[in-house]
């Protein structure tokens, strides 16, 4: 199967818009340059709009986990108590970067395929005092679940409690108002709604936060906001390090394609290929794996039904038809597999992928229930 | 003055030759599936072979510094004792950041223009206890020099540190033999004479410091060696995070090209393109400020003479030739300037700049010394 020929459904890495694919293959830049400094700067302001925040936005090399240890480090000290909000594998895996250095964590979970309820939040925060930062994960990617972030931050404010928010595969595809719901810390990739390749992350930070920063002590260096933010002030120099030329490349064109459509125009696009993709794989005869009220619209987990094997299911879909959609990840490995709709994937790509779907599970034996059974 | 007319001759990122870029711009692949899997690992494979090393090399999506930060943070814990030799910018940032986790830094200088004589890390090694680790930077970029590398390795040899290798501006221009020598984690990115985009770091780990890494308490999680390494082996999942994909993609292709030239005929490009240079800057009367002993095959830092302004005459390179070099850094700021010449950088290139720093020069008003006089 030749590469370009996959229609590409996992949740991110994202296919890519033609013209931003070929952004990124134009000539290296002198990355200290005054040309570079304004496309960078002009990627970050666009960024922030996506954000929908006043503050400024920052960049750092990185995946996505990269972006959720800056996060933790820049705002937090040892022993810090913080709150980490788990529905899966994202929310344990900000729990464990808390933890990896030095936080105090105590986790709140949902079970998977639920998301986690604002009033628990609150309970929460009633029984364990000077909690310092909540984390959340604001579309928890492992089980297609998105939580109610705006009900989660009004249970925090006024808690006193720092909110930190894993956006990585949310930010573009649904709507999140960082500085009208008080998001102190949120992270981003370049990879996933912002229609842009892996190797970038976004992080807005508001004021708090930057005070905040002042006092906390964990080890930090490679992802120092305050030199982010110094060196995206200073005339001469960007960036601290050498940045990921080719994203910003990349997200150069991206950026300003999603401004022009406009954010209500890019959630409607979400919520539209989510819709479909939930109303396709039901109509085959299987079950989704999130509940509804916190189905995702960036991905949709589905049970792989009884007596197939997942991992099969998967090789046909990619091998006879191209189509590459993810396993299941952890505790969830074979018993689900989700398909991704986010960034530049197109409707035709989803009804393709049902097709296909519907043709390998009729080749696997898979005996659709008759729906008035459900 | 269109992008892709640049003459680009800073110290990284470099030009990348055509096939590379083309490989940036092919379709996003799902970085879970078996022929990323294939592709990671001969690219890991390939670059092992340019570290001289049979140990594993691991890959982080990061810039350089990121890379150096995870040496220091895998092996080391708080209170260590380091040695940290400095010959310029490049050194003072290793050392600072052993010193941002709480390794305990002593700094041993050599004047900038100079490297680090293996005799005063003898001595050094002798004055001070219980060294856990030594940080070298084998090609300072700051200065345009570059260390003798295999002398400071026999100097720590036998001492019971570890030897940590910034090699970011060096590995596969200039000869290192991290097995042969004895160099315990040597770092290195994608940007520079390895051809590809910034945005990624490969670090080769010898046996010693995967033993230190098992006793060493910094904190870490995105850049631990050993989730990267558990990950590599994995049959479902290649990194920990999602990988810098755009970065992979072009290295599948150069790594392959610096293979087939082969290590000699790659330090011999080097060699002949910074000897050009030195001559070259040299019979236009200007200084080089690196002593001939340390002079790096990879940048050269030539003194601005006495009368013309730094920042114009990079500004006039840049704007009436489209030949962009680099200034210095830090204290040298206005002092010295620096033509980088690593990778895929070309003869004529040079020829080229030098033709048009004699133009500038002229226009600045620079009366040649009479050669004789020097």
């Amino acid at each position: 199967m030749e590469r370009s020929r996959v229609n590409l459904l996992i949740p991110g890495p994202t296919p890519l818009p033609p013209e931003v694919r070929e952004a990124m293959s134009t000539a290296m830049v002198d990355h200290r340059g005054a040309e570079f400094g304004r496309i960078l700067r002009d990627v970050l302001a666009g960024v922030a709009q996506i954000f929908q925040t006043t503050s400024p936005v920052l960049m750092f090399a990185a995946s996505g986990t990269g972006g959720l240890e800056a996060a933790v480090v820049n705002v937090l000290s040892p022993g810090d108590r913080v709150l980490a909000l788990s529905c899966g594998m994202f929310g344990d895996r900000f729990a464990s970067v808390a933890r990896a250095f030095g936080a105090e964590v105590i986790v709140e979970e949902a079970p998977w395929g639920c998301g986690i309820d604002p009033q628990q939040v609150t309970e929460a925060l009633r029984r364990h005092a000077r909690v310092r930062a909540v984390l959340v994960t604001h579309n928890e990617t492992s089980t297609g679940v998105t939580n109610d972030l705006r009900g989660i931050a009004e249970a925090v404010r006024g808690s006193g409690a720092l909110l930190l928010v894993d956006a990585v595969s949310s930010l573009g595809a649904i709507d999140l108002r960082a500085d009208a719901w008080g998001l102190d810390v949120v992270v981003t990739g370049s990879q996933k709604a912002l229609m842009g390749p892996p190797g970038g992350v976004f992080i807005s930070v508001s004021p708090n936060a930057w005070e905040a920063s002042k006092v906390a002590r964990m080890p930090r260096h490679y992802f120092s906001f305050a030199m982010a933010r110094d060196q995206l002030a200073s005339e001469a120099a960007y960036t601290p390090f050498t940045p990921a030329i080719p994203v910003i490349s990349a997200l150069a064109v991206s950026i300003p394609m999603i401004l022009r459509e406009g954010l209500p125009a890019r959630f409607a696009h979400h919520r539209r290929l989510a819709e479909m993709t939930r109303t396709g794989v039901q109509a085959l005869g299987l079950e989704l794996f999130a509940q509804a009220r916190w189905a995702s619209e960036t991905v949709t987990a589905v049970r792989v039904p009884a007596g197939i094997d997942g991992k099969e299911l998967r090789a046909r879909l990619r091998e006879q038809f191209g189509v590459a959609v993810a396993g299941g990840q952890g505790a969830l490995d074979g018993r689900i597999f989700r398909i991704g709709h986010m960034g530049y994937v197109q409707e035709a790509q989803i009804v393709e992928a049902l097709a296909a779907l519907e043709r390998v599970l009729a080749e696997l034996g898979h005996r659709r229930s008759p729906v008035s059974s459900r």
